[in-house]
C-alpha cells in the first residue's frame, strides 16, 4: 500500500478517502450489482487533482473509475476490485455562461437541472433533462450520453455539447471540440467522449450549447386509451401531422394500476395505457390539436390545458410511476429504443415476454423517440434479479434488436448490458471499438470491464 | 502496372478508367489545387466493387482518394500521386425511405437535393443544404461534414445521420450506429465517420434522420444597414428575441457590389451589409418582427413577405453571390467559424486583414452561425492563389481563432487548411486523431495527407 501513500501525498490534504467504509460509499451507482472493493476514493476538486491521480495511476497500473452522483442504471460507476473511485462531484463552477453567445462552460459535477435554472436566469435553457436530473451531474450525463423528456424535441446529450477538456490516463491534457456551432477540423473526438461511460478519460470541463427557453408555458394534453395499439397509432399520428412535441410519454396499464393503487387517480377497467404531452411552440391550440388526434385514434378521455397548475397535475401522474414500481419490488429499469412505427410491436413483445416468464413488467415510453423503459419487478431482498427475470430481460433485448432497435437508448452498456453487446454492434465493430479504446487507454486502467 | 491489371480482372467489365485523360478528370474538387496523377479512376456500383478495390489496394499499398461529384472547396478530393480515385457517383439507391420512421437508407452518390425532394413528396425533408446541393452528393456531404443554409435552425450534416455502412481499407465491412433516434450501445462511430474527409473507410451507405417539411412557406424579411456592425446588432437581437430563424445569411458591401455591378439590384452609396432571413415556423408576423428588430437596430431600409415569390426576389440576390464574385476573378472560398457575439468584430479583422494585403476579400456568412464565408478575389490565371492572398487568409484564420473560432465551419480542412491545422487542435488532439487514424488505416491508404 505504499503506492496508496504516494498518491495521498501528491494530492491536497483530505482528497484521498482510505477508510473503507467511506470509500465503499462511492462503489456503487444505481443498480444492485455487487460492486468491487475499492482501494480508495478520491474526490477531485480541480482537473490538476484529475492529472495527479491518474498520472499515479498509470505509473502504478491502478484502475480508475470515474463517478458524478451515482445515478446511472447500467453499473457504469460501479466499483472494480482496487480501483480508485474518482467522483466529481465537487468541481462544480460554471466557469463561464455567455447570453451572447447561447453557451455554458460547466465543470463536470455541476447538478444538471441547476445548469438549467441557471440559464433560465438569462431567458435559455439547457435542455437535457434525464429523469434524474435534480440530481445527476453533467458530468454523468455526459458520460452515458443521457436523454430525457425533452429529448423528442431538443435531442440528447451530445446534441448540446461543443466541446470538452478531458484528462487522459496517462495525465496529458485534450482539448476537444469549440464554443461555435459548427466547426469540422479533424475527427469529432467531442461525440466520442460523450457515451464513452468514463473507459477513455475523465472529463473535466465542457462546453454546453444552451437554447432560448420558450417564453409561455407549455401546453398539455393526456389521454387514456383501450388498447397500447391506439395509443401507438395516436403518437404516430401526432409525429406525422408535425405537432412538434416536446414531451411525449407513454405508460401502460401496469404503470398506471401501480400510481392508482398508491395515489388513487380513479384508473378505469377499460383503460390499457396513457399518453401525456407538450407543446412548447406556443402555437395556440396546440394541445388540444394533439388530443383531437388521440381521439380520433380511440382515445376514451382526453384532457388538454394551458394552465400551469393543471399541466403539473397531469405530468405528476407520469412523475410518480418509478417510485409507484419501487413500492411493488425492486426494481431492473431498462432502456430499449425501437424505430417510431415499432413502438405499438415492441409493447406487445415485452407483455408476451413477460407472460411467457411468469415476470411483472410495468413500463413507460418515451413514445415520440421510440425509447421504452420497461421496469422489471421483483422481490425485495434479493440480491440481484432472479433467473426468470433475465430471461424476460433477455427476450426483450432480442425482440428490440429484431426490431431494427438497440439495446439502449439513454442508460449505457455499463456492465448490465455487456452480455448482449455483442448480438448487437458484430465483430467489426468490436475490433475497433477495442482499437480505440487502445488509443486512449494502452493500459486499461479506465473504468475497465464497461460498455465496450 | 500488373497490379492494375489485378484490380481490372477483379471488377466487373467498365468499372475500371485507366487512360490517363479520363482518370486525370477525376483527379480534382472546386479548388485549383494541382492534383497529382492518378493511377486510374473507379466507378463503384455497389459495396462489393468498393471491398474489391480496397482489398486489392490494401494488398498492393495503393493509396484511394474516394470522391463524389466533386464539389469539395478544401481539396479533400484531389489526387494524390498514383492514387485510385474512387467515385461513388454511381451508387445512386435510395434504399428506403419510411415516413412513419422519418429516415431514409441511401446511397453515397444520391444527390442531396434529390433526397430532400424524394422526402417531400412524403410531407418531410432533408434538412441538411449545402449551397452546392443540387451537385454534390450525400457521401461527398457526409465526408465533410457539410452545412448548409438551413444549418441555423437543423444543424450541420451530423444532425441527420443515424447510422452508417463503411467499407475499412482492408475491405471488412462495418456497420455503425441505428435507426432509431437514440442510442448508446458502444462508442459514437457514426460521428467520427461524418466529416473525416475519406480518411478512415469509404462510406456505402447511410441511415439519415428526415424531418417534417413546414406546412407553410417560409416568412421572409430583408434588410440594408449602414454598418455591419449594426447587422451583427441586429443578428444578436433577433437570435435573443427567441425568433429562430430557418435561414439568416448576411452579406458585405463587397459581395453587394459585386451583385449590383452585374445585374444592378439598385445597390445605394450607403448600404454597407445586408441581411436576409427567413423563418419555417409558421408563426404569422414573424417574417415582420425580424426586419423590425433590424429596424431598431439601425437598419436603413426593410422588406418582409409571405409570398414565396418575392421571398424568391430577396433570397435570389444572396444566391447570386458566388456567381458574382466569379466574374471578377479567381475565388479562394474561405470558411471560418466564430461564436455568434464574435460576428462582428470577425469581419472588422477580415476588413483590416483585406487592407493591410490589398487584397480584395467580399464576404457572405451564415450569421445565426457566426460561419463567414470570406472570399479572396485574385486574378484569373494564376496556378494558385497570389502571397498576399495566403498572407491575408493566413491573418483571417488567426484572427478567427484569437476569437475563439474555428479554421473551417463546413467545407473542411482537406489539403488546404493543413498547414494552420496544428495551431487550432494542439499536440494532444494532434496525437490523439493520428492514433485513430492507425486503428482504422494502419497502412495509411485512406486518402492520405489530407484533413488531419
Amino acid at each position: 500500500m505504499n503506492h496508496l501513500a504516494d498518491l495521498v501525498a501528491a494530492l491536497p490534504a483530505g482528497r484521498v478517502l482510505t477508510d473503507p467504509d467511506v470509500a465503499g460509499a462511492y462503489a456503487r451507482d444505481q443498480t444492485f450489482l455487487p460492486p468491487g472493493t475499492p482501494l480508495c476514493a478520491v474526490v477531485a476538486e480541480s482537473r490538476d487533482d484529475v492529472v495527479t491521480t491518474l498520472r499515479w495511476a498509470t505509473e502504478h497500473r491502478v484502475p480508475v473509475v470515474p463517478r458524478g452522483a451515482g445515478t446511472g442504471l447500467a453499473g457504469g460507476a460501479t466499483a472494480v476490485e482496487g480501483c480508485v473511485m474518482l467522483s466529481m462531484i465537487r468541481m462544480t463552477a460554471v466557469r463561464e455562461l455567455s447570453p451572447a453567445d447561447e453557451i455554458a462552460v460547466v465543470e463536470p459535477g455541476v447538478i444538471t437541472a441547476d445548469l438549467d435554472r441557471a440559464a433560465r436566469a438569462h431567458g435559455l435553457m439547457y435542455a437535457p433533462d434525464p429523469s434524474s436530473y435534480e440530481i445527476s451531474t453533467i458530468g454523468g450525463n455526459l458520460a452515458t450520453n443521457a436523454g430525457g423528456l425533452r429529448c423528442v424535441k431538443y435531442g440528447v446529450t451530445r446534441d448540446s455539447v461543443l466541446g470538452l477538456e478531458v484528462v487522459l490516463p496517462d495525465g496529458r491534457v485534450l482539448a476537444t471540440g469549440r464554443r461555435t456551432m459548427k466547426g469540422v477540423t479533424g475527427y469529432d473526438l467531442t461525440g466520442l467522449f460523450v457515451g464513452s461511460e468514463g473507459t477513455l478519460g475523465v472529463i473535466t470541463a465542457a462546453t454546453l450549447r444552451l437554447r432560448r427557453a420558450p417564453e409561455t408555458p407549455p401546453a398539455t394534453f393526456a389521454a387514456e386509451f383501450p388498447s397500447l395499439r391506439a395509443a401507438g397509432d395516436a403518437v404516430a399520428a401526432i409525429i406525422a401531422a408535425g405537432c412538434r412535441p416536446s414531451l411525449l410519454e407513454l405508460m401502460d396499464r401496469n404503470t398506471l394500476k401501480a400510481i392508482d393503487d398508491w395515489k388513487n387517480i380513479g384508473l378505469e377497467p377499460g383503460v390499457r395505457a396513457m399518453l401525456i404531452g407538450q407543446s412548447d411552440d406556443g402555437v395556440p391550440g396546440a394541445a388540444e390539436r394533439m388530443a383531437a388526434l388521440c381521439e380520433e385514434n380511440g382515445a376514451t378521455f382526453v384532457a388538454a390545458t394551458s394552465s400551469p397548475d393543471e399541466a403539473e397535475e397531469l405530468i405528476g401522474v407520469r412523475r410518480l410511476a418509478y417510485q409507484a414500481k419501487e413500492r411493488l419490488g425492486t426494481c431492473l429499469v431498462e432502456d430499449v429504443c425501437v424505430p417510431r412505427s415499432a413502438l405499438p410491436v415492441m409493447i406487445s413483445e415485452i407483455e408476451a415476454a413477460a407472460e411467457r416468464h411468469g415476470a411483472l413488467i410495468s413500463t413507460v415510453a418515451h413514445a415520440g423517440d421510440g425509447n421504452l423503459h420497461p421496469v422489471f419487478i421483483f422481490e425485495r431482498g434479493l440480491a440481484e434479479p432472479p433467473p426468470h427475470v433475465w430471461a424476460a430481460a433477455d427476450d426483450v433485448f432480442r425482440a428490440a434488436l429484431r426490431l431494427g432497435g438497440t439495446l439502449t437508448g439513454e442508460h449505457g452498456v455499463g456492465v448490465l448490458k455487456r452480455r448482449w453487446l455483442d448480438l448487437e454492434r458484430g465483430e467489426v465493430s468490436g475490433d475497433v471499438q477495442r482499437g480505440i479504446k487502445n488509443v486512449f487507454d494502452p493500459l486499461g486502467i479506465m473504468n475497465p470491464g464497461k460498455a465496450i
